[in-house]
């Protein structure tokens, strides 16, 4: 095993370049830490939508068209749950509901959320180790003009369309990081921190609001490399954009730079934000980001490790001078 | 509507003569009081296994070949349940699990089990009204020679293989039954009370165990009919007849009606046992009681509703003498 890699990552998104690291990396070199500010009960299970989007993602299990769920799923759970009058509006296929009550069952026994995370990945034959941001529950909340909204209400139930004027993450600043993490993030053997594209809101900030997340990326050896989920102005999917403009950030790469700039070595930018301003520091990567195939998110790897070991080079040179 | 009849009624055996009376009485003059001493927590679900069996072999809903749960039912559930190491000795098809969800989400919100029963038996467009026997959790244990096991532990993990010794219903000293039983059984509007043909010990015996309930029955007007779970010393279906014995009970009809002797009018055998001596006061109708198809479950329900009518009109001639 050589040096490993730490990527920080929400769902989608996230696992997609998280997949693409995973097969550039010798096996067992990537550790994931996802978000957990999804997290949410729903029918009794305890459910972790990013987790499950990187397990699926990473064991091949992934629908690759839902970008959601699992590939082959079937909805006769659901059909059934509609035809008794139950709540409908977050969609549970069959296969899936196997993940929510397993790892419900588990945490009613008394399990920690990593503890069952790590016993999903190694059930599904995944390389990758992949740990909750904490074993604490944190909980991302919306404030729309009326009301706060818990993150399920608006991100699916209400489909993103209510305009967001704050978020939270209740639960963040008493939440511990895991221990495992801090170790790596304390320690010399990380090659590299990775930012994934995910939106910043929803899947990177609830993790950077652990503080002790935060301060341990912050003081870390290792070089820290974000990639831009922002692409000319506009989000690959989801509400990135949406959600900067609501509230009053400039809905741009460089915006996001920003956003994590006390951390940041290196800063991954598409072709089509060759001219991005980013925070001084900052090192301005430009490659393609889009990311549809297999070949594209091994490809985005590479970058960001090319990145990340450019600056750990910059920064071995810059300490052999007097 | 005409005069009510009320069958007291377990799973899979009761719900045979159940549905032969609600297709030989009107629309709406039926009344089921179910089992609920086999209800457990499994996965995080509230079970009812008793009142589902019902609500689908009254909806048209259950699997006829089987015998429990639903036809044409799929288990991709259950398989990736497996491939993540879960708890498989309880076989949960995906569209069964939509109805214990649906139950664990009412209850979580306050709604009491006969609520929820009822919405559901609306939904899934039942006319026969059906109650749990209580509100209040009662549950049937097992002791065999070494530990007292919970009902589903013995009856399905463990496939009703250990020696019976003792068998408790938890909670039922303590029970309420049903208001709207009781009112029944103490107006004059009752046609009949009809128990069914399920197992005594884990059927019938735990919904007798409620006080209020074995004393309403007892107490009340209308004929009591119960008809034989045992035919020619052998179950039907189960493991009521090794129960017995283990128990130091005959394996006999007769014995079955001892069991109820002070709660019965009349009791129907098979004509396999027209032999049977039965309590002093219980008549003894014979008829053929192996429910193979829908006409055999109708005649069966003519013939206990015919005993029934009989016996009233015994009562009112004896009211006449002097």
């Amino acid at each position: 095993m050589s040096k490993p890699v730490l990527a920080i990552a929400g769902g989608i998104g996230g696992a997609k370049l998280v997949l693409g690291l995973s097969r550039v990396l010798e096996q067992g070199d990537l550790v994931v830490v996802g978000n957990t500010g999804d997290d949410f009960n729903h029918l009794g299970f305890a459910i972790s939508p990013d987790l499950d989007t990187l397990l699926y993602t990473l064991s091949g299990l992934a629908d690759p068209v839902r970008g959601w769920g699992r590939r082959r799923e079937t909805w006769k759970f659901m059909a059934a749950l509609e035809a008794l009058g139950g709540p409908t509006w977050f969609r549970l296929g069959d296969a899936d509901l196997a993940m929510h009550a397993e790892r419900t069952r588990r945490l009613a026994a008394g399990e920690s959320l990593s503890a069952v995370t790590e016993a999903l990945r190694q059930k599904l034959g995944v390389a990758t180790r992949l740990l909750p941001m904490s074993d604490d529950p944190v909980r991302t909340r919306l404030r729309t003009s009326t009301e706060w909204l818990d993150f399920q209400d608006y991100f699916v139930r209400l489909r993103c369309e209510p305009e967001v004027r704050e978020i939270a993450y209740a639960g963040a600043g008493a939440a511990r990081a895991m221990p495992q993490v801090l170790d790596l993030l304390r320690g010399d053997e990380l090659r590299a921190v990775v930012i994934c594209p995910s939106n910043p809101f929803l899947s990177i900030e609830p993790i950077l609001a652990i503080p002790e997340m935060r301060a341990a990326i912050a003081a870390c050896r290792a070089p820290v490399v974000a990639v831009s989920p922002i692409i000319a102005g506009q989000a690959v999917k989801g509400p990135t954009a949406k959600m900067m403009r609501e509230l009053g950030v400039e809905a741009s790469a460089a915006a996001v730079a920003r956003r994590y700039a006390d951390l940041l070595d290196a800063f991954v930018v598409d072709e089509a934000d060759a001219g991005a301003i980013l925070p001084e520091g900052v090192a301005r990567i430009i490659g393609r980001t889009l990311m549809l195939t297999l070949g594209d998110r091994k490809r985005l790897a590479r970058i960001v490790l090319a990145a990340a070991d450019s600056c750990s080079a910059g920064a071995r040179a810059a300490e052999r001078k007097p």
